[in-house]
């Protein structure tokens, strides 16, 4: 069984057009009923539910401003990051700073879906920008 | 609620070394308690569970060959793809190559955890490797 204290909430993938990337994903199964802006990050969100609590969230740039913007300009579109659900992440950020990892805000953040956030750096994981957060 | 009949099977990370990968998302909060070596692949693979269906799968190459190996050197350690699981991989494959996917197999091949799967190109999925799943 899943861990409760550390469970999947999304795979965030960067995206050029949200529709037509919704249009692959529907084509292979997925069902598209939420979409959001998150001002702080610059995006467009659109989410499709993949597991009882996960779900994939596509990132489009607003404007072609902001950290997708740039991503997609660099890497091309792709899977950007995943994110876990824990109970608190203002604690979780501090014991994994002080497990020498490097966590990108001092404090967690507003993010999607009614969630406060924050980041650890790839350079930390292994290559994968990994997201934690916290239901509010 | 997600779809029975697509549903996140895993999320799969190319590392470099299972025990420092293990590590990191053991620090996170995960817990692994499954390896399994895919010779068809050529990589030991680990898995944690992250919500009731998924888990992520590290992937370690076997003696630095095959595809994984490649991949670490061309990009290094990273997310490299994700599964979905489908009722009927062949059945599936066909469904997407009818709507103009590129599937790496022409039938479907023995992956982890005994499943039968196949992959969708990146260059049909707007850059992600997608993996599809039938368990046998």
């Amino acid at each position: 069984m899943f861990n409760k204290d550390c469970f999947l909430d999304h795979i965030a993938i960067a995206v050029e057009n949200l529709d037509n990337a919704e249009k692959i994903y529907r084509d292979l199964g997925l069902t598209f009923n939420h979409r959001e802006v998150v001002e702080d990050q610059q995006v467009t969100t659109s989410f499709a539910h993949i597991d009882e609590n996960a779900h994939v969230e596509l990132l489009e740039p607003i404007d072609g401003k902001g950290p997708i913007a740039k991503y997609l300009e660099k890497k091309g579109p792709g899977i950007h990051h995943m994110c876990y659900r824990v109970p608190d992440v203002t604690k979780k950020s501090q014991e994994l700073r002080d497990l020498g990892y490097n966590l990108l805000y001092e404090t967690p953040r507003q993010g999607a879906n009614n969630c406060l956030v924050n980041f650890i750096h790839p350079k930390s994981t292994g290559g994968v920008l990994i997201e934690i957060a916290q239901k509010m």
